[in-house]
């Protein structure tokens, strides 16, 4: 099965050498991440990933959650191994330090959750969930539900759920049917069927806390009638001990294609107990500061989950001989030549390598304008960082889970006949990561959020931001003959496309809003090989400096430029079929009349 | 999960209105290809498909295979619908008539395959590698051999595998330590290890009929010294009886991703006893009749299993009420429109449907060259034809497995989260197809093939040929104006993007194959785009002339038209973004050292 080594060096280049976040002292924390710093966070996190929660992985794909009288069992180890995440404190990492968490930026989560969610995916659920719970009830919570539910939210005793989907409506909640009778004493009486939860329930903590879509009696149709209601599965007594068990059940858990270890749970509610969160009728609000959070979340393990595949994909290709080097025998000792000399090996590794290395560039990005939006010193900023972070929430959650199968795919291709046998895990890796592409909205949802919400929101205004940023860096740099041809150039071109698309959407969808529907998954793909052009040309702006400044290790800085070069020539120019297949409008795919496919 | 439909009007629209089968009179056996027998035959092997194999298919999968003291037992009614596939003469369709075969063209083997192997690819594979087994026994056994074993392998009496993997080797075949050792009356013995025999030990038949990949002792190094043996599971008398057990073992089955209703083997060989098929130390040259074949024959699975998860989508698009129309409610009366009323589930399934329907008429063409080879009556005809089956195997084999496997995804998106639980039968899908693009060749194998082999041989005869091909085409339509705009005019552009892809490779190529071998697998997509081009143009053809000519059912004859539309607009410029690719060289491939990976 395969090792996981956390990629230290490379986050740390990330943050201080590409990013440069010491720079950005206006945002509240960031003055305190030093190199040092950072690396060693990173160093105790890797140090978790590889050794405790890596070993863990073909456990739980294999054993799987029990289901028996209610109570649902984890894999062997889970529950020592979720002792030990709380014992150094990694759940509490981003939380509010007046409920017993360290205050540190998202920054650091999501550096230190692509490395834990590359070593076990299906594991890390357990905390990740807990994480939207604990921000749902911390901004949308009264006083009294913070102090009852979310010190234990963030010291890890207690997890918590979202539970939203209901046999007949998925991304469609508008249709959901599970209720809430008011009891006249403050509290609910919530009825209903929820699928699909996952971490519903477990045995790693005493109680589960569960944050519920529901519809209070008389309340209006549609999405407009839905409220948030906190359901735990003990009650809480006034002095914080457990009391009854609430009417909340786990009936079935779920025979998935992958993330085996987490349970995913049917939950029965009968007349369960709960409190309203935040404003009646206004569930869905206060569920999307959750759900948003949660997207980031789930682009961050389509890209964790690639990166660990891909890590087994070029050992392996290092390890196994076979056939020799069309150019003359690399290895003239051995009976072959490794996998590695094959030019069409190497194109599958540097398709997963380019993406994996410059996801992270992108998606550390990202968390620097969670941290800008809630952390910035200037009002301004704040807001500009907020519109782009809803911009850019789509286009994260979308192209890295999209890639980071098919990129996870690759890498069990590597293996040939033995990535398809489990012994390899590398099925494991596809099975689990295939549910990113799926779950907290599918990639044509992120998609129409793109294109319908964010892309016309305040007259197109963050869009026009996140141009003129890339505008800025390119002239900025234009100076700089060792990016000008590899990567100024072809990101220039790949902009340019994203622009024209953004302008076709913007005058045919005036028209026929199918005619921007229709290429909306393209446009998604569009934008996040533009975003990862921006963090390799950031990536290649840094690696040489160093090399120019004869910094460390040239050989690291080398390696960053080629596969940056490799990015920026074989797979960016993809924009270019993007913008034509969405400029070929609504017509192509509304023609067809329903009845004929 | 999922019912199966054969789409029987398709073949025959294929068949007798796109390729017009019944004007190549100098194939033999064509001019009995009417309609009514092409339909009548079609029907039959449909419902053998819907009715017998679609509801073993998740039966298989669940249960899998089991293995105890050496007996492989496989999902409960396989043994049954065995009988009944045996007893409907189904597996003898394609084979020679001096062996109980019913003689027919492999174009009709062909059709009914896709059928058989949509509705259930892991049983099918039981009957699929006996047909290579049987072909290379004809081709290459002797009279003998043949007398003794084809009779019952075309009867379906007894199957057949194909033993080349080993541990160590996988691609690279000159790996290979099995060994044989002559006896002195014309036998061997056999001793070593294969692994991943598919159909390798199995309760359905009271034989199996294994060959073999050895080296006789003394023989030379690499794949110069192999030799391919027929060895049976149990000794065959004189009389035709079964006699002793031979020292052939299946020592463990594999824990799989997908297709686990057929047993992948694990097969020691102790000594066991066996027979030269063909010339000594050119076993390779038998075994790749078995393996072009058999090339083939994963093409269409991966278009098959494509088909199947294809029709589930649809079904589940139509049904499945979710959100609103943007331009207006569709289903006033529900609570929510169908799911296919939105854009992009319409692009997931017309990319599906494109990529189907395409490809059908893209695998009708390749049989029927592949009948041209083997039954034309023109000697230069068979010559030709020859030649394009080699070169159009590897794609065949490399685009439709990639491309069915992309697409069964595709069809899982459709049904979002339910798509990922087992019990709706998408995860299979995408499971099951994930082999097609290793076995019998990885798809870097098949893009080796392609461009180091098939492109240079006979100085670029064959590839001059198709774009000849494809160039007198246009030329003869060009006057249709129907055509021109939507069909023809894309159809050029693509295929000159894979001429100039190939003078590329021509040229850069002949200073570094890497600049080749760096493209290659993009260069075998490429050239499967084309190919589903010319599909589409010419099933737009015989579209466009029925519907001129007033005949049948329009709405029939529109579909193919707006759905081929769709692919020559929406998919076909794929063919661009392979050509820049191909076009970047070696450099961005062979640059970054096998330590910076």
């Amino acid at each position: 099965m395969p090792d996981y080594t956390p990629p230290l060096r490379d986050y740390n280049f990330i943050l201080h050498e590409a990013l440069k976040i010491h720079d950005e002292t206006q945002i509240g924390g960031y003055d305190e991440l030093t190199p040092d710093f950072t690396g060693a966070v990173f160093e105790e996190a890797g140090k978790i990933a590889s050794e405790v929660l890596a070993p863990l992985n073909a456990i739980g794909d294999l054993e799987g959650c029990t289901l028996e009288n209610g109570v649902v069992r984890t894999p062997k180890g889970f529950a020592e191994a979720f002792n030990l995440l709380r014992e150094g404190g990694w759940p509490s990492l981003e939380c509010d330090p007046d409920y017993g968490g360290q205050g540190m930026p998202a920054l650091m989560n999501v550096c230190v959750g692509t490395m834990q969610s590359a070593a076990n995916m299906a594991f890390m659920m357990y905390s990740g969930l807990t994480h939207g719970a604990y921000s749902a009830l911390h901004r949308h919570g009264t006083e009294d539900q913070k102090a009852t539910y979310l010190p234990k939210l963030v010291s890890g005793e207690w997890t918590g759920t979202m539970n939203l989907t209901e046999p007949h409506c998925g991304t469609d909640l508008g249709l959901l049917r599970t209720k809430a009778q008011p009891q006249g004493d403050g509290s609910y009486k919530i009825a209903g069927s929820k699928i699909f939860i996952s971490s519903g329930e477990h045995d790693l903590t005493e109680n589960i806390i569960h944050l519920v879509l529901a519809r209070i009696e008389g309340a209006p149709q549609g999405v407009k009638g839905i409220s948030l209601f906190v359901v735990p599965k003990f009650l809480v007594n006034e002095d914080g001990s457990l009391g009854a068990r609430n009417g909340v059940q786990c009936s079935k858990i779920e025979h998935k294609m992958g993330i085996h270890g987490n349970a995913t749970c049917s939950m029965d509610y009968d007349n369960a107990t709960g409190w309203l969160v935040g404003e009646e009728h206004k569930g869905l609000k206060a569920m999307f500061t959750m759900m948003n959070e949660a997207r980031l979340l789930v682009g961050m393990q389509g890209l964790a989950v690639a990166s660990g595949a891909y890590q087994a994909a070029s050992d392996y290709a290092r390890e196994r001989l076979q056939g020799r080097a069309v150019t003359g025998t690399e290895n003239p000792d051995g009976p072959a030549d490794p996998l590695i000399v094959h030019a069409d090996v190497r194109r599958l590794l540097l398709d997963q390598k380019s993406f994996v290395d410059g996801g992270r560039g992108m998606l550390c990005w990202v968390a620097m304008l969670l941290d800008a939006e809630h952390r910035h010193e200037d009002p301004a900023m704040r807001e500009k960082a907020t519109d782009m972070v809803a911009l850019l929430t789509p286009v994260v959650k979308g192209f890295l889970t999209e890639e980071g199968y098919r990129l996870a795919g690759q890498a069990q291709q590597v293996f040939g006949g033995h990535g398809y046998i489990e012994d390899t895990g590398m099925s494991q890796f596809v099975r689990d990561v295939r549910i990113t592409m799926i779950y907290e909205g599918a990639t044509g949802v992120q998609a129409l959020d793109l294109v319908g919400r964010k892309l016309p929101q305040k007259m197109g205004q963050p869009i026009m931001t996140f141009f003129e940023y890339v505008k800025g860096y390119i002239k900025a740099n234009e100076d700089d003959l060792t990016l000008a041809k590899h990567f100024l150039e072809p990101l220039k071109k790949a902009s340019k496309d994203l622009q024209a698309a953004a302008m076709f959407f913007m005058q045919a969808g005036m028209k026929n809003p199918n005619a921007a529907l229709a290429g909306s998954v393209d446009f998604l793909h569009l934008f996040g090989l533009v975003c990862m052009g921006l963090s390799w040309t950031k990536m290649a702006k840094a690696a040489s400096v160093a090399l120019r400044e004869g910094e460390g290790d040239a050989a690291y800085y080398e390696a960053k430029l080629a596969t940056g070069r490799y990015y920026m020539s074989r797979v960016l120019p993809e924009t270019g079929l993007r913008l034509a297949r969405i400029e070929t409008g609504a017509e192509p795919v509304m023609d067809l009349p329903a009845e004929a496919f």
